[in-house]
């Protein structure tokens, strides 16, 4: 089963790659195939249907920004706010280097697959709240340590960060500018978390 | 040339609705011009090409939501930020009678055609920078009336707030909930506006 396991990792990276760039649904799937190299024909081997792959692509999403966060959320020698400046520019720095294609996964797949199809709604709606919950963390951390200020309910701030982030990252895609990312910066970590 | 008119308007329309229900790549000339009740095989009568199209539905959208940003703008009896509220409003409670299904015709057209569709790309930059600049001057009176802080960069406050509104509309889609909407609330006319 290991051989098995390697190959369905395979036809996820190649389809996060491919479904970053072209969207789920346009995605395809012998594309995807010959960029993993598994042989065509085989995908039915690793996935019972394309919405079993796309609900794993998710997962496998997730999975990468989860475990990038938990990475900066853990900089011990950085003040907390500043840990969580360096995920989001994680993110769009690779965003940027691409020409400003592609963006945040989850804000496209719900963007394109929230009205269409009730399972990736719902597991995206789940990717968010994980992301949402490490966000609060944070900001709670942020209070304590009086970086943030104390009066905000971090957990109404935790969504609100988040949401300003996709469409942050959407102006950006239309304008092909890094200049929304200084407006947040500004507008986010200069005014409404200042302490 | 009056009967060519209104039945690109019709198709306008038509498309306007199915577009916003199904997204641009998806949608299906042959429904729009049944909906529309022009004869099939007309369409390229009225439109060059589908992108051709595309591009008149933009300003087929722009063109509404400007002339209701102006409308609610000019409500004279409302202090100014109020003004901003209830154009946001007015298109969010259509998203929630609609079981939070289509959203921002904007935003999804952003992501699904600005990787791929240069001209679409322009002419949402064009659309977003209109919007933001009728905020700014709505944003400048506020401040001007001191219903808003001073100390904000109207210019920034602008591309900031279209931006987390956008990913307002998004997590709305994502959790079926109006919950995001009254976050944005508390945190842009409480928090980030409020003088």
């Amino acid at each position: 089963m290991k051989r098995k396991g390697e190959a369905r990792e395979r036809i996820l990276e190649a389809g996060a790659r491919i479904v970053h760039r072209q969207g789920f649904q346009a995605a395809g799937l012998a594309d995807i195939l010959e960029q993993a190299q598994v042989p065509k024909g085989s995908f039915y081997f690793y996935f019972k249907s394309k919405e079993e792959f796309g609900l794993a692509l998710i997962d496998h999403y997730a999975g990468l920004f989860l475990s990038k966060f938990s990475e900066f959320s853990n900089e011990a020698d950085l003040p907390y706010a500043k840990r969580l400046k360096r995920f989001l520019w994680w993110q769009s720095g690779d965003f940027i280097r691409a020409g400003y294609r592609g963006g945040c996964p989850f804000g496209n797949l719900a963007l394109e697959m929230a009205d269409v199809n009730e399972p990736f709604r719902e597991k995206l709606k789940t990717v968010f709240a994980a992301l949402k919950a490490g966000l609060v963390g944070l900001l709670e951390s942020a209070q304590a340590a009086g970086e943030v200020r104390a009066d905000l309910e971090a957990g109404e701030a935790a969504d609100f960060i988040l949401n300003a982030w996709e469409g942050t990252l959407l102006e950006m895609k239309v304008s092909r500018s890094p200049a929304p990312r200084r407006v947040f910066e500004r507008m986010v970590f200069e005014r409404l978390l200042a302490a």
